[in-house]
């Protein structure tokens, strides 16, 4: 006689969380009890957009240029959601009143989802929207945010545009992963990944910037449009810095006076050393600081911030 | 006083499930239980491996060479599971056997999980190993594998092998299920991406082959190594077919004498229309058909196989 292991009712988790309230379905839930179907093409195809907007003493910092991105990758991806603009700031405004948290790493997420059928045909799939709020993440620890992150310019090449369009926020991310373990093999912090061409892209979650003779540049092509690098263009206009978008062969980024990368996970980040060479003089560089002093700064501004409403607030 | 919604303590799931069974953390489950985290860097990072084999006839097709790429790719990864070789092939047998299934999709994975700190770096997270088995699926319909499939060529590049290691099976899906729209629009069925040189490469779930002057020839660089191709091989060497893996062009394959696509789902399927222009005389090959009859003829063989024990055999 075959003798088989019982069939649990309901799937019993052994993992702790961070604390954190989510929404999906209309529910607003621990983020515990935030999870999707194996069977949701967000996994098995990685086809999904989302986008990240943060929350710094307790407002949204321009979290109206990340629901610009958001609602455009729906589109490109053929993608819908039953949530219009206002409705989503809503949801992720109640996901952070509720969790508390007045610094907030605030996620949100179109999935392909999921046919009934398991149909192959992506116009089969019902797109599943989930958002979530957890204490705020930065790609830089303290020490590295005063002293600098070492980087390790990467052999692989980002996933090229003539495959997957990065200005939709996407969630391919095995190249940068891989450029993530080489990284540390080779005793640094974080991986800078090139384009077909040779040049500078993206690391794992942030822009790049490379300060030469004055002017502040960042790669043009190929790399996400990110909030915060559009921050970095605003902020030196104000401070009449040049900035531009240009193509950085990687040899230039060893000898950039400065450089630094940019991320709505930890704001403006200083990188102070590359493929084991010191950048400058090996401390985070003056355009570098001043830049980020006027990155949190512009937090305070009215026209930047949605201020949220939590619980205890009468 | 600010009002907010309420905090649910459970998710309530509205989705309706294909019928089948998972297996996550030591629990066999309905598949409408096997739930990752919105956490797990399998989705958010598409950080993750996996294979799939099916069940014909109650028993698993080729298992060996199933795991054979799954380990290999957990090594390229960095990820380990708790579960040798034989544990794994005791948990794929047992979702089988109590889902009843005779034929069967089974899918297994393993994510790079989740930190309970969140932490961004990858060694922190605790990787998941995840298995189900849901109802036989086939890339092509029961009308489509008779009269045979429209594929268009598609402008998108599969993402590049210096990217992304085709070898290690991957969910990196955003190129192909853009070429599949594409397709749509062009009213064909499926679609065909180039590697970066624009010769033929792979579509969503398949392998592609072209029938040139008797030779059966198949994408060299920057495909999946898929069992089913390497079964092709096998079979050709078997049938005394010449079978070689090149660079097909793709006005190569426009001018075929016969186009076929190979999938553990769905085995050989026909293609007789690229690009709207008929394959041949627009119906499935000889050579085609012969290694499609071959290829279920060798789920029979013994040493292909092994037989499922459900829980009605006593």
């Amino acid at each position: 006689m075959t003798v088989l292991p019982n069939l649990s009712e309901h799937y019993s988790d052994p993992k702790t969380y961070p604390p954190g309230v989510a929404f999906m379905d209309g529910q607003y839930l621990p983020i515990s009890e935030a999870k999707i179907s194996v069977l949701d093409y967000g996994l098995l195809h990685s086809d999904a957009t989302y986008d990240v907007v943060h929350v710094w003493n307790g407002a949204f910092f321009r979290l109206e240029n990340h629901l610009d991105r958001f609602f455009a990758g729906l589109e490109k991806l053929h993608m819908s959601i039953e949530y219009d603009r206002e409705q989503v700031i809503e949801i992720l405004h109640n996901c952070v009143a509720l969790s508390g948290l007045k610094n907030s790493y605030v996620e949100f997420i179109c999935t392909r989802g999921m046919s009934p059928t398991f149909s192959r045909d992506p116009r089969d799939a019902v797109n599943q929207f989930i958002a979530f709020a957890i204490p705020f993440g930065s790609v830089a620890n303290q020490e590295q945010m005063k002293h600098g992150l070492h980087a390790a310019i990467s052999s692989f090449v980002r996933i090229p545009p003539n495959s997957v369009d990065p200005t939709v926020k996407n969630y391919h991310w095995l190249d940068l992963v891989r450029g993530l373990y080489e990284a540390y093999d080779r005793g640094a912090d974080t991986a800078i990944l090139v384009d077909t061409n040779g040049n500078v892209s993206e690391g794992p979650g942030f822009n790049i910037f490379a300060v030469i003779d004055g002017r502040v540049l960042t790669p043009k092509l190929g790399v996400l449009l990110g909030v915060t690098r559009q921050t970095v263009f605003d902020i030196c206009t104000n401070l009449d810095n040049d900035c531009s978008a240009v193509d950085i062969p990687q040899d230039q980024l060893l000898v950039a006076d400065e450089v630094f990368i940019s991320s709505t996970a930890g704001g403006i980040m200083p990188v102070t050393k590359v493929n084991g060479q010191y950048i400058g003089d090996g401390s985070p560089g003056q355009i570098t600081s001043q830049i980020t002093e006027s990155y949190w700064d512009m937090h305070n501004e009215k026209n930047n911030k949605f201020v949220i409403k939590y619980l205890d607030e009468k």
